[in-house]
């Protein structure tokens, strides 16, 4: 049985201006592959509206889980919530759950529920709320689309609130051997031994750095016995790495 | 006038497994941005043929601009020349030319250039060069189509023998001020200033460090006459900051 497909959606100008950088991708791909899920695409678009309908229809269609991050926030360029709403064809509204953990965490810190902040409680209707431990405001499920903050520490307490709720496949297990050759040497005897095992994928990433140059030969697969057997066979075809 | 629209597809199963961070990304964005280049979304796909193809079709239609990152090596994983071929449906073969800068440079090192480094040199029908003053082996450009190496520093270097080529428009210039309230109090002025500049765009990225939050706000624009203006404004709004 393969493991389940995914998709992230990255939301916010700010990454494609160059203005951050994301961080957000690479640490759901790291989460996601120790939890059996394949991330196979990201997309990075702006913060407009169509674009994000058509990333979040086009993605979800595909896909069996879809991740967003970015755009949730009060101010008004946070137009995630309202896209989704409208990409699912269903409505949006303040939720009274959404709003009772705002009221009560703006309580104790004596500071005014004001409408900004109550637009974070504005949830599509049907989703249910993913818990934000960091900074409250929750993000939401629905259906398969699961949407989460940008600030990367809220992003990540989303997704650990988030995974045990997902249902994973096998881990991909990976070995990798350094290389000192050039990848032009290295190549053909790989391409003869990633033909030899269909179930596993064979990656070559080159590396220079101070005159020295090589790759990285990454082995990956869901059974470990034979990734094992693989990197064998590989020590044995680059014996003086 | 607006400014060149352009997207970027990363090819990389490295990349969605977690194993590497990309940086390509973030990289081309502020080059694009000083460029007056708008970069409006991302792809990063696996090295999977039908999903290259897709991507690669589906962003060169609705783009004026595509860059490529990822899978031009010698290894069996680089496809990107092949499928990129196959996405404009045109043949792919060795080059002279770049059989002959290939040549030139093993010669020099003393180094074969055997089948698997020779794999480097196949260039679609059609296609123009891109230098690599890093390792020699070329990129290329088919059409709006600009087909690079994934490791940095090469994919850094391509990046500038291609820029001079491509027709920039106004550099998006930007101003930012670092206020220290909630975004929640900063969300209701600032929609506000928004909609008294319509040719700006303003963002809010929010920040929490050491107990202290707030967000940077940022003012982007092509006229920095404008963009002054609108940040003196923003200033007088948050006079304590």
């Amino acid at each position: 049985m393969s493991n389940p497909s995914a998709a992230m959606l990255v939301i916010g100008d700010e990454i494609l201006s160059g203005r951050t950088r994301d961080a957000n991708m690479h640490f759901l791909a790291q989460e996601f592959t120790k939890h059996g899920i394949d991330l196979k695409e990201v997309r990075v678009v702006s913060d407009d509206k169509a674009a994000i309908i058509a990333a979040v229809n086009g993605l979800r269609g595909a896909y069996d889980v879809v991740v967003t991050s970015g755009g949730i926030g009060p101010t008004h360029d946070d137009i995630t919530a309202d896209c989704i709403a409208e990409a699912f064809g269903t409505g949006i509204d303040v939720q009274d759950e959404a709003r009772a953990r705002l009221q009560a965490h703006y309580d104790r810190q004596g500071t005014e529920l004001n409408a900004a902040r109550l637009r974070m409680a504005r949830i599509p209707f049907g989703a249910t709320l993913i818990d934000n431990p960091v900074s409250i405001a929750p993000g939401f499920s629905i259906e398969n689309v699961h949407v989460m903050a940008g600030v990367p520490a809220v992003f990540q307490a989303m997704v650990a609130s988030l995974l045990p709720n997902l249902t994973g496949g096998s881990p991909l297990l990976s070995q990798s051997l350094r290389i000192y050759r050039g990848e032009g040497d290295i190549a053909g005897p790989l391409a003869e031994l990633a033909a030899q095992y269909a179930d596993l994928s064979f990656g070559s990433y080159p590396f220079q750095k101070d005159g020295v140059y090589g790759a990285n030969v990454v082995i990956r697969g869901a059974d470990g016995a034979q990734v094992d057997h693989a990197m064998a066979a590989l020590a044995t075809l680059f014996p003086d790495t």
